[in-house]
């Protein structure tokens, strides 16, 4: 009897301090978003990973998940800067809007309120810094594609840390705000500290920074590169740099989820989920140390591709290890495809094509049939066609052969996608830590910003 | 001051209700499952309902939601036995098997449990009675095809009422264990009440009873028909049957939302999402009434179809209120189609079927290029083809023109599909009441089981 009124008694002093929680500031905030990343792209990765590494991921495992709906102003089908400004600010707005709601007018970031707290603040991103996600969090301008005036919205800001992939239009003279190239403005007129790739190890604490794996462009695939720093990496040097008294915010984007999902390219796709997942680790490390002080938020803005996880010609089968013989995103073999081709001029074959399928994608063309890989004679003849469309005769097609391989690929993995724009499925949201009990139920993107509003102050 | 403290009592008191209603026997319990129904069929209907009859479904409302994994014992790819099996007794199983586990061990239900704990039982499906889901909750058997095996099971579970769709093999002759038709068995043996269509209204309290739409197959498509009993009709009656002192548990299954997504069907799809939604709404009303004794959970046991809500020809565009144009499901088409081809017989031409397209899916054969469902050359090529696969020459089609049709519909309304069979999508588990609290986070289909046999206890 005593025993049950302890207990009682616990589940009281549990619950009220959870409850209280919800509402107190809590002094480190990570927010992580997987672009592109909704529920087939966590459950494939999911089954990869379980099937192929031995364990699933991290994200999935978090004690508190909440389904999302993610509709911009204007349209059920949202892109990544209203989606980005709904995290960010917790307003609808229209596709291709930044910081700015349907009529125009300017809107506070979470990333705002949390610097005008006191906060340190970091935007970590494996796309261009100025892209549309991590621009939500700084930048108000009614067009995602106004690359250089949202550079300069990004120096503005005062963030302490931006770290990732380079910027696109740096050195844009034709923009009516242009003066001078970006990272030179940065350091002369913001005072920010400058490292690119490896340089990231020298940064040090007390100045602002700005580190990119290169000047322009995004970070590489995980699945192409493994030698350059890594969102985890970035992460984990975002922590040094911020950390402070009054704790800190920081946004951390998984980029280029999104960009290979548009290219309906699964093995890519999901080997950037489990760097995304290595990220958010570096985030739970940390947390583990500063328990009640941590809250860690990871979220999607949008399906992209329209993900399936089984294909008609594999039925009830499901055969996603298969996924791990790719050996390099679909953007680079096209482009090996395409010196290939350039190398043997018109008298490219596609027998010259079969080794670069096999050792891209895992193609076996012998006659063992109990090779899983094997490519069977309706499929050869479907990438011959493609071949001969791509690489013969007047009209060629951009890229029939290498669309029509990964499609192959895809469904021999028993994958399935319908679009090559986003979809409107709705995302998770995962929590773990201080005040995280709020991210559970069905929620919309923009009460992710409301509830961390709250919570950064 | 003052106030925060009431504040603060106030949080410990409803915290210390919730946790300690979670381990608590809850009265009432409603558990509906959606067959083949996960994410995208939920907000398909969502905003199907939303744009179309302007407002969504309770379902997606509820407070409480949880990602939910499906997988079976032996692929990633459950079917309706072994995931039903699984929200039924908690344990995974092989595809095919209903109520015992991998190693062919006889599982509880719990159904089983609720009975042996005094409750009063209600099991109601829109499909056949002794189909997959239902049985699982009553039966043991390594094969769901042994359909008079299985009806034997249900009438020795003695559960108080079964109502919906009809039998399948209900006198099934060659069946070792045949004992005579199963309705006069289930009167005369069993004591159990019975009534077809209509007669529903008549049943009485204090009889165990069988109320079916006819005796064999399921119950209409929503879309085909508003005159029988809907699932709604059965829900109330089951509770009305059922309420007794010691409280019942009733499991709900709207079972044709999965055959229409295997048919790659949107429009009859999510028509009879919504119906399921309304007998949730039944149970809803019951809850409002009885609101500490009562539990609403909500679930789907596995995606069927690999439906998307976006697809590569209408890009970020979405059309989602066209699937308003169907009339009539899939099965009725196509049913339609073959009358009209046997009436015209060898005459049957493409022109001939245009009036049933437009009549079926609202397709405009005219010259207004504004009108949204215009069938454009391209398309009108693809179903003239398909005609002629299905109704010209040697080895004609079974569907070709039918399917093609369905897939020109769909992909008007910005709907994709990848799959006949099911995917490995995990579904939502949506919960209301007492003891919802535990239906959060990421959970397995399992887990439902097991939370549920503790509360209805």
């Amino acid at each position: 009897m005593r025993g049950g009124f302890y207990k009682f008694v616990a589940v009281l002093l549990t619950a009220a301090f959870c409850a209280v929680g919800a509402n107190a500031a809590v002094k480190y905030v990570f927010l992580f978003i997987g672009d592109g990343m909704s529920v087939p792209q966590r459950m494939m990765t999911e089954e990869f990973s379980r099937e192929v590494n031995g364990g699933g991921l991290y994200i999935n495992s978090m004690p508190f998940q909440a389904i999302t709906t993610t509709r911009a102003f204007d349209s059920f089908i949202t892109d990544s800067a209203a989606s980005g400004t709904a995290i960010a600010c917790g307003a609808k707005t229209r596709n291709g809007r930044l910081g700015v709601d349907a009529d125009g007018k300017k809107l506070v970031s979470v990333a705002e309120v949390a610097r005008d707290s006191g906060k340190k603040v970091g935007i970590i991103t494996s796309v261009t810094l100025n892209h549309a996600t991590p621009a939500a969090f700084y930048a108000h301008n009614d067009n995602r594609g106004n690359a250089y005036e949202i550079a300069l919205d990004m120096l503005e800001s005062g963030f302490d840390f931006f770290g990732g992939g380079g910027l696109d239009g740096r050195n844009n003279k034709d923009s009516k705000s242009y003066k001078g190239e970006i990272y030179d403005v940065a350091q002369k007129e913001y005072g920010y500290a400058f490292a690119e790739n490896m340089g990231l190890a020298s940064l040090e604490k007390g100045k602002k920074a700005i580190a990119v794996r290169q000047k322009d462009g995004a970070m590489p695939y995980a699945i192409d590169d493994d030698s350059s720093p890594t969102l985890a990496d970035y992460t984990q040097k975002g922590i040094e740099l911020l950390d402070n008294p009054k704790g800190f915010f920081m946004m951390v984007e998984g980029g280029k989820i999104d960009w290979m999902c548009h290219a309906n390219d699964a093995a890519t796709t999901l080997r950037d989920v489990i760097e995304f997942d290595k990220a958010v680790k570096v985030a739970y490390e940390f947390a583990k140390k500063h328990p009640k002080e941590t809250l860690i938020v990871v979220t999607g803005d949008h399906e992209t591709g329209g993900l399936t996880l089984g294909f008609a010609g594999t039925g009830y089968q499901s055969f996603i290890s298969r996924l791990a013989a790719q050996t390099c995103s679909f953007d680079t073999f096209k482009h090996r495809l395409g010196e290939l081709a350039k190398n043997r001029g018109e008298e490219f074959s596609f027998e010259d094509a079969k080794p670069l399928l096999t050792e891209c994608f895992g193609f076996y063309f012998g006659d063992d049939r109990d090779n899983p890989m094997r490519v069977r004679s309706a499929e050869k003849k479907q990438l011959e066609e493609a071949f001969d469309r791509q690489f013969k005769g007047e009209n060629r097609s951009h890229s029939a052969f290498a669309v029509t391989a990964l499609k192959c690929f895809n469904n021999k993995a028993s994958i399935g996608w319908t679009s090559d724009a986003h979809t409107a499925l709705p995302v998770i949201t995962s929590a773990y830590g201080a005040g995280a009990e709020t991210f559970s139920g069905a929620i919309d993107n923009t009460d992710i910003s409301k509830k961390l509003k709250k919570l950064v102050k």
